[in-house]
């Protein structure tokens, strides 16, 4: 298939987790494992990996999240705890496994799925670095889930998703589109305290939306030809 | 809703894993745990089992599949193998998780879904006592999932599916269905070689057809009028 799926790994605290990622991985024909400093992987995470250990041995090793997901079209962060009130804005809109395999389809890139720490998740910062935010349906009662169900659950969803030759748009461009719409906010004055919420809300809406690189482009157009007609600021004043 | 689903390990050997089925039970909102002759639970069942100690806690412990099924409407056996060359039959149709969670919408009753050693899996013996045979896709790589991890997949499918109030057929009617079946297959001098083959069949039918109580008592009124018109077996010798 033309999309391939890094499992992203943050600082994970238990080798047994990250042994039993690699296994299901494996069950469900993935291979592109990357850890973002990760506890030292002995023999219990062997055992875990069981025939897996090739997944462990080949997996990258990093000491970023931007390393890890160096190449990636989308970054999504799975997280178990959707919005509290401190930080809603950026675990909202969360989407579940089934729905995110559909905004799949049709597509070709890498895709990085991003998975927490297994006692303190995501940081907030981390979490406005996700274009996508995933969560799994679970009870009130425990929602918290083990590390490697959650990453089996949502390879088990992916496990078949349709695949296609539509490219998503360059990392890169992206970044360069939302600095674009950054300057635009700032070129009209957009009220300072609003800034970040606005900016995550427009990243949230472009990942979920898995631009292609002509939209990516056509967006651009269409800012450089909003700031051609903004009155000129010192005319402004 | 009014569906419930008894999760049966039989002879579990890690209690580790038994641990981990109980708190991806709790993460799912399911409660009823039955366990068929464990290995010893002790702290590393309770600590795999997090804040699901509860659940491990109240799970029956039983000696036998039957005890641990008592009362089910319907024995679904999960298998990571769907038939080899010698015992087709019995793991044959393998339904996936999508396909029960539709076969089960609308009914009420209890749904007993078990799962093999780690190590064996179900006895050939025991896949013959299922009604309905489910299999996770995997890949031809590597199919063997851990144990809690296949628990995690078909619950999380059967975590959202539609119960209604038609009730499933009570299971000694089914068994006299069953066997009243038998009972007709030998009136018709059924070859004895076919005779396991096409029971196993008939009880796998009726199985992922999820019958009703009326159903059952229909289906026996057509069985004893056909033993009715039956030639007499004296006089057609």
């Amino acid at each position: 298939m033309s999309l391939n799926f890094r499992i992203v790994l943050v600082e994970p605290i238990y080798q047994g987790n990250v042994g039993s990622v690699a296994r299901v991985m494996k069950n469900f024909g993935f291979s592109d494992l990357a850890l973002v400093n990760p506890c030292p992987l002995e023999g219990e995470a062997r055992a875990m990996a069981s025939h897996a250990r090739d997944l462990l041995e080949n997996a990258t090793i990093a000491e970023s999240i931007e390393e890890a997901v160096a190449g990636a079209n989308l970054l999504v962060g799975t997280t178990g705890i959707t919005g509290t009130k401190f930080d809603e804005h950026v675990r909202i809109p969360a989407h579940i496994p089934r729905d995110v395999k559909k905004k799949f389809e049709g597509y070709s890139g890498t895709i990085a799925l991003l998975f927490g720490r297994e006692d303190k998740g995501f940081t907030k910062d981390e979490l406005g670095m996700m274009d996508m935010i995933l969560t799994i349906p679970t009870s009130q009662k425990y929602p918290v889930m083990n590390l490697s169900h959650a990453v089996a659950v949502i390879l088990y969803e992916l496990s078949d998703v349709q695949a296609g030759e539509t490219p998503l748009a360059d990392p890169f461009d992206i970044r360069l589109l939302m600095e674009h719409f950054s300057q635009v906010l700032e070129d009209i004055e957009y009220p300072a305290h609003k800034m970040e919420k606005t900016e995550l809300m427009l990243k949230r809406i472009f990942g979920r939306a898995c631009l292609i690189p002509r939209e990516v482009q056509t967006l651009r157009g269409v800012l450089r030809r909003i700031q051609r007609h903004l009155v000129p600021k010192n005319k402004n004043d």
